[in-house]
This record gives C-alpha cells, structure tokens and sequence, in this order.
C-alpha cells in the first residue's frame, strides 16, 4: 500500500457532511441532492463546464481506455452511439483468472478501513465522476440515446444521488451494530460473567455489477456503491453498447482508490468481444458472492435460478399500468401522460404501457368524455408536445437498438391505431433512429387483445385497452402486477372508492402507485433519498432502490469475544 | 374483526418500555433481559410457579390440543419423550387447501395496523408464553430431551430473548421509513413540485416456520416472530418429534390475537402424520413467501434450490472446530472445554467437533503439555464434570434419537478412544438413553481421519486432531469452514500472531470467534441481544440471529404519491 495521498481523516472532513445530510436524507424522505441538475451550473470549483466536457468526450473518441488493470490480454470495443456516431473506444478485455485474483488482494486493507473510511471513499469517487458530469453526459448519451438534457441528469446527478443513497444505507447498516460491546451478565452472588466483544462488518466477496444499455449509470451506481462501501471488489461488466459511461467511472474509482491508498484493482472493467457472452461465465464463477443486474427478464431469471452461489440482485421488466377512470383536469392529465409516453421514447422500465380506460368512458371537470374521445385528445397531446422537431428531438432521444425499431413497427399491426409514430430527423445527428410513440386501441375483453397488452413491448408504444367498468380495471392491474411484474403504475381518479380500490391492489400486489399527476412530475421518474424505485416484491424486481434490503446481506458481521 | 379486548393503545402502554430497552440493547450489544433465568423468578404475576407449571404439562399428556383451526381434518400425534413417556397429545391435521386462504383473510388488518402495533402484540405473546415457561420447559425437556435446566432456560427464557430480539430488529427496519413525507422540489423561479408520499410496509405473504428436534423454540422463535412482527401470517410446521413446544406457541398467539380484534388464523399449526414429509410440500406452495428453516444440510439446500418462491432462511449443519494452541490457564481451559463437549450429549449445532492440537504439544501456564498429556486430560476433565450420575444427567439430557446414539457407538471405531463414551442411568425416567461424550484420537496428516474429521458427526462425539503447527491448524480451520460451514469457532492461545491468524481466518471465510473462554461462558452459547448466533456467511446458515438481513427482505415498502 503507498503512501495515501487522500487522508481518511482529510475525506472525513471534505464528506462527512454530505453523508449526513443523506442519512438525515433517508429518514425523512424529503427533497435533498447535493448534485446541481442545471448544466450550467458546472465549470466552476474544478468541474468540467459545458464546453469542456464536450472537449474531454470528444478526446476519448478513438482513444484506447487503459485502465492499467492487471491480466489484460486484449483491447476490446465497437459501441456505436443511437446517433450514428463511432466510438472507436477500445477497453481492456481481461483474463479473468489472473484479474480475480488480483481484485481480491486488496479486499482485506478495504475490510479494515471501516464501514467510515469506504464510505467518504465513496463519495469522493461520486464527487469525482459530479465534477465530469458533461463529459459523463455525452457518454450516457451516445450509448443510451437519450437526449442530451436527459443524458445529463439521469445519467450525471440522478445518477449520482442513487450511488449516494446506496452509500448511505450501506453505512447506516454497517455501523448499527458498534465496533466492540462490553458485556456483563450479573450471576447473583458470583461474579460476574464479563466479556468483551469485537464485531467486523465483513464482505461477501467480489460483486460483478452487469450494466444496461439505457441507464448504464442510474441503474448501476446503487449496486456498485452499495458493495463497494460495504467492503467488495466490484467487478463491472457493462452492456457492450453501453461500456464508456461505466468504464469511465471504474476509471475515476481506481484513480480515487488509489489516492486513497487502497488497491485500485478493487473496482475492475470486464469488457467483452461482441459474441462473447461474459455475464454468464462471469456469474457462476465461485469468486462472484454479489450480483447485480437490469436486463431482460429471461437474463435476470436465468441468474435467480443458476447464480447460487451470490446474492442476486435482479432488475427486470414489467408491464406498467395506469388507471383512467376520472379527474378534475384533463387538460393536466394528458399533458402529464403524453410527457411520459414520449420521454426517451418510452425507452424506460416505469414507461407506462397500459392505459385502462372504460369504455363507457370517464367523467371530468368538463364532462364526460368517451372511450374514443379520451383516447383522440391524448394522441392529440402526444402529437402536440411533438409537434415541433427541435422539442421531439429534445425529448425523445434516440432509438436504442433495432429490437425496439422493430417492435414500434409490428404494434402498429396490434389494432386500431389513434396514433401513428412519427419519424423526425435529428439535424445534428442525421444517422439517429428518433421516433414518436405509437398508441393503439386494444379492447381488454378480447383474448387476442390479451396477449398483445400482457407482454411487455419496451419501447415507444402504448395501449388504450378499453375495460368495462374500474372494478375491471383493478382487477386486470392486479393479475398484470401479479404475473408480469411492474416498475410503476399510475391512476387517475376523483372517486374516493376507486382510489382506495387502486391503492389497496397496490398494497396488495406490491407496486408503486403515483395517483392524480397533472404537473411536473412524472410517474416514470423517482428521486433519490425520497422515492423507491420498484418495490422487491412483485416480478419486475426482487429489489427495490434503495432500502435496508438492498444493503444489509452484502456483507455479515463477525464477532471476536473474549473474557474480559 | 371482534371488539378487541386488548387495546392497541393498552398494548403499547405495556410493553413499549421492553420493546424500547430491546431496541438499546441490539445497538449497545450490553447485557439485558427481560425474561428470568431463574426457575424461582416464576409463581407471581400471574406467572406459573414449579409445581404448577408441572401439573399444566402433565394436564397436556394425553390431550387434544384443539387451536380451533380451520380445514382441521384430522387429529394426529405420537410424540414419544427422549426420556422415554408418550405425550399422548394429538394436534390437529390441516387440510392446506382450506387453511392457507383461511390464514390470508387476517392478513389486511393485521397490515394495516402497522408496525407499532404489531411489535406490541409480539411482545404480549411473548410475555404470555413466558409467564408459562414451566410448562414450556417440561415440553421442552419431553421432545428435545434436554435436561430439565437447560430446557427451561434454553427454551424459556433465551428463545423468549431471541423472539424478542426478532421483534425488536423487524420493528426498528419497518419504521427507517417514516409513514408519510412531504417532498418539495425548487424549480427556479417557478412554482417548486411538491408532493405528498405515504410509504406502507407491506407482508410478502404466508411465512412456514419448520421447526427442529433440539431447540424447537429457540431456533423457531426469531423466524416465527420476524415474519409475524412484519405482517406476514405464519405457518408453524414442527418437527414430527417436537410438536408440544410450538403448538402451545401457536395456541398462545392465537389467543393473543383474537384478544387484540386480530384473526387467530394468522398463526396456525400444520402437524403432520407419521411418515407424511408435508414440509416439502408446503416450502413450494405459492402461497408461501417467506421459509425459516433449521435442520440437515441436505433439506436445508434442497429448500434454498426449490423453494424459488420464497424467501429462505436456513441453518444447516457445519463442523465446528477448536484450536488448542497454548494457555495460561489450562485448568480453566479444560474445564470450559469439558462442559462445551458435555453439554447437552453435545447435541447442539454449536458444540465443538474438532479440537485441533499440535503434535509437539502445547505450552501451558504450567510448562509444556504434550499432546498425549492434552488429550488425557481433557478426557479427565470430561470424565470428572460427569463423575457424579445426578450431575451427569443434569448436564446431558438424554439422546435426542437413535441416529445420534448410532453415530456415538460408531465414532469408538474410527480411532484411538481417549475418552469412552459411558452410559449413565436416569433414576427418574429409567428409559431414557443418556451418554457421555466419546473423544477420538485423530491424526490431521492421515487421510483416512480426514473423512471422519471433515463431516459433522451431530452428538456427543468430539476428535482431538493432531496438526503440525499453528498454521497448519489455521490453514485446517479456514478448510473446514468454507467446505463444511461453522456456527462456532474457538482458539485458545497466548500468541498473538495465532491469535491475529485466527481472527484473521474468521474475518475471511466468516464465521464467530470465541478466544480464550476459560470461565462461564462456553464457545456453544450465545445471548441474544448481543452475540450473533451463526455468520449467515459460509455453508453452515445462509443467516444469523439476529439482523438487519433477517428482517429486512420479509416485508416491501409501497409507496403512494400525490400531488400535494
């Protein structure tokens, strides 16, 4: 171990009000986040303003990303942005018997540190990556395709609040039980039996954190945050079109590791050749106690059954529902919906995808409003907030992967459409596949209609399903939470019986409800410290983000006793 | 719902005080319990007294113990004591298909009564069953076949301590969230979002308990009260051979429930007939979400492989070792290790097996033993502590069942007997099978003794393994951890470098230190409230008593939020 350059005691006092702040944070579940969301509000203090972010993605383009992580036997890369762009980023590709090993080396020192220490190590790795959020920015955006603006707060301070809010359950976990205990039980006129106790938060073991394509960030700070401070190397497999965002943040956590004098090789890249399919070998292999994961659900499924020999922390996918049953504006109502039908073309795992409305229609504070009508004014809405191309472009992003091209192209062929996808042209990147959402009518009492709305279609697509009553409604949002799983689910109504209808199926079947939302916030965004992402407890997620579950069995207390 | 009896608020005036000292003491780790260990402390207070708790049992022999259960469609029983009586008592037989749905009726209610309320109703089963702890204690001794003190404090008292401690963590999890919050996010100069969140715990849904032969309230208890403190209705499946103790805990928290408007069928008993094995076929229902399991490696795995649907908690079986490297108080040492070996016919999951000695002896207080001289005098040590038959059978118990005298009587053949294994009349009951511990010489090097030394041979069976040095004891220890799981780890030694070895191989391959005991308290005894029992880390228990871990991933929080 070389000399530190970073103090414990120098990253105590530089974090230790953040950390606090976060634990005080978790308690209340108010509105808190020490990572600025306005672009500009970089460039100052050390951190990368807009034009140099740019400048330092721009510098990585065609670069090789040498980690200096031991065992590499290879450069590896290929990722082509949404927008059409190369890369040309290479990456180390590892054997991964000689770089195992090497991760474990330094897991004792990182073990003794204490649950402290990992932790303002943590967040000086977080502030590193804040301070880069533009670069990051550009990263997130031309792997994912969301839009820049997206990009860049989903990527960068969301991102970061979420690894911040794993650092902070992981630390309050840890330090629940105290370093050492005296003990004295009284033995009537004997003496007293008198011991003393140690107890060691201990880690599992190396944790491989396997990235996704559309939020290699968001979705992956909790889980590598959460190990890491509670004692694990963290191997970091990332999706093979979503490598740089994540590479880039193994690259800050080895330079802050470092610094700090620990091991850099306790946070590692495992990049792949195309083809080669590491997450599986990766997964079973015995040195890997922790997963996690946000994939596909036959992924994450295959995990649950084959990984045994880990913690599996598993982020799969759903079919959102949201209940239009009344509301005392409309207006609010579709404009909301439309927003989180279109946002990153509904390339999220909490897009709402089915839309229960009655056939009989709904009442609002202008009336009733038929199945038809309801369905006509939210296309409408929808074409509305992308009618100007700058704006779609703005919100939209780009399509990620021909598979969902694909699958807004066949749900066209689902039913009646109400409205058409629209293709725009993103004048700055003409290659990008940017396109608006599709609605199609569905009628829930059709079983050929079933088996369109009870998979999941993930990607710019949505169905109206006309039900016959709200009883209908709950009790078809059930069985999808039940057997499909869901992220998230909204209902609009101004019924107090159909509310606690919604909300006691919520309860019930597990899942989060967000009810009545016509303004600015959105039923497929959560904020950190305050919202949970998922619940654990229905098949879209065995975990939620982030909870006293998600932190408390990735390491486990040792205890030394002796006589006092 | 009937009118409640029992208030919630009578409840909580009660026994918040207990719950709020439990709530200190698993932060402090200090010595506290609430539940005497004294069979004199009972009589008053409504409490049962000796002769009263004996005349209550003997009141249970040959009854039928009607819960009042639904889908009851049978009577079954046949328990036969370790001692030698027949119970005679008959439980009844559920026709799962009607008690399952039965048990989830109450579910709501109890949900939606929150976490206080639940703690408190904990805490009051608690104190009815400790008020009976005499009576428990004879169910205890009558199915477990522990002697009459260790059955009243091990199974009274001290589980009533881990019931609680269960309560106390289940609790302390569910209210890290607060139950609303109010979130307000600035937007510039524009209106700020503001929201209204509540955030409800909610149960995963019907918990099994299965329980065990040896401890069956001890190890029953913190699953049992875990899973009912946080929501979930549990079905308690005990051992075919140790029904008594859980069905009196079954009736008590049915009656408790009911007194406080709650459905009784939230607890229920699922006995079973002779041969039957409904334990597999209970841990796959889908109904049941949540598996607290103590027994045999081979059932536990087969749970953790199967039972894909449930949360499962396990302790297994592992062989536990204690090094023997030197001392400055040999007398102290072998008296302490005498009574861990000897304590209940070391029927216990943490009774040491492998007692790993230098070949070239150790050093003592007293100069150089060899490890001939060791050996000979633990065996004394042994020999002497049930010299005296009374004694004896005070300390042993009788064997809890012919697969544990069948191994005793095998292990004087797998190496030279240091300490044979005698047999010892209980002038009480003349048919109860009571052995004193056997003590097998083992040479480390041969690979032959490998085999009998590397499995756990469950009973009063211990070897005395000769290693080359320190190291290769330490570097045995670590083995037989991560291959066969420990629940206990002891080291005597006055080096430090050992003992920083053992620590050492603790901390990494996780499992509990007890170094250097040579008084009152023994490598095979933990307190609750402060000693973790078992790590949840290598193969002997996927969890531990008691933890955040143990509690966290039995209930989810949902989520409702609206604009505010």
């Amino acid at each position: 171990m070389a000399a530190a350059e970073l103090t414990a005691h120098q990253l105590i006092a530089q974090h230790r009000p953040t950390l606090d702040q976060a634990l005080e944070t978790i308690r209340t579940r108010a509105y808190w986040s020490p990572h600025p969301e306005h672009p500009k509000a970089y460039g100052e203090d050390g951190s990368l303003g807009m034009a140099e972010g740019k400048a330092a993605f721009d510098a990585l383009l065609g670069s090789r990303l040498d980690l200096g992580q031991p065992g590499t036997d290879d450069w590896v890369g290929g990722e082509v942005s949404p927008y059409g762009i190369e890369l040309g980023v290479t990456y180390p590709h590892a054997d991964i018997d000689v770089l195992l090993p090497a991760m474990k080396a330094g897991q004792r020192a990182w073990r003794d540190a204490g649950a402290e220490t990992r932790a303002v190590v943590c967040l000086e790795i977080l502030k590193r990556i804040s301070d880069r959020t533009h670069e990051f920015a550009h990263a997130v955006m031309h792997t994912s395709g969301q839009a820049f603006m997206m990009a860049f707060q989903a990527g960068g301070p969301h991102a970061q609040d979420r690894g911040l809010e794993a650092v902070a359950y992981a630390y309050v976990e840890q330090v629940r039980t105290p370093d050492t205990a005296e003990w004295t039980k009284p033995q009537g006129k004997r003496e007293p039996l008198a011991l003393n106790k140690q107890f060691t938060p201990v880690p599992r073991g190396i944790a491989l954190l396997i990235g996704c394509n559309t939020f290699p960030t968001w979705n992956g700070y909790p889980g590598l945050f959460a190990s890491l401070a509670t004692g694990n190397p963290v191997l970091v497999k990332p999706h093979p079109r979503a490598v740089l965002p994540l590479a880039l943040t193994v690259q800050v956590a080895r330079q802050v590791l470092a610094e700090a004098g620990f091991d850099p090789n306790l946070v590692a890249l495992a990049a792949e050749r195309p083809g080669e399919g590491i997450a599986k070998t990766l997964a079973t292999r015995p040195e890997i106690r922790i997963i996690d994961y946000t994939g596909s659900t036959a992924f994450g499924d295959w995990l649950e059954a084959n990984a045994r020999q880990a913690q599996v922390y598993t982020e799969k996918a759903g079919v959102n529902t949201v209940i239009v049953e009344s509301t005392d504006n409309y207006k609010g109502m579709l404009s909301n919906l439309a927003f989180s039908l279109s946002l990153y073309s509904g390339q999220m795992c909490t897009t709402p995808q089915n839309l229960l409305i009655p056939r009989d229609g709904i009442r609002t504070e202008d009336g009733p409003k038929s199945y038809d009508e309801v369905v006509a004014d939210l296309a409408k809405s929808v074409g509305d907030l992308l009618g100007d191309d700058a704006r779609a472009n703005a919100l939209l992003g780009a399509i990620v992967n021909p598979d969902v091209k694909a699958r807004l192209e066949a749900a066209s062929g689902l039913g009646e459409v109400a409205l058409a996808s629209r293709e725009i042209r993103n004048p700055e990147f003409p290659d990008a596949v940017v396109r608006t959402p599709v609605i199609v009518k569905l009628d829930g009492a059709k079983p050929d209609a079933e088996a369109a709305y009870m998979s999941e279609c993930f990607g710019p697509v949505s169905f109206a399903v006309a039900v016959d009553s709200a009883d209908e409604a709950v009790e078809l949002l059930r069985r999808t939470i039940r057997d499909k799983g869901a992220m998230t689910v909204g209902a609009y109504t101004t019924s107090q019986e159909v509310e606690q209808a919604v909300q006691e199926a919520c309860l019930e079947e597990c899942a989060q409800l967000s009810l009545n939302l016509t303004g600015g916030v959105y039923v497929n965004q959560t904020a950190a410290f305050s919202d949970f992402h998922g619940s654990g407890g229905n098949p879209a997620a065995n975990a939620a983000l982030c909870d006293g579950a998600f932190v408390a069995n990735r390491f486990r207390l040792v205890e030394v006793r002796r006589e006092a």
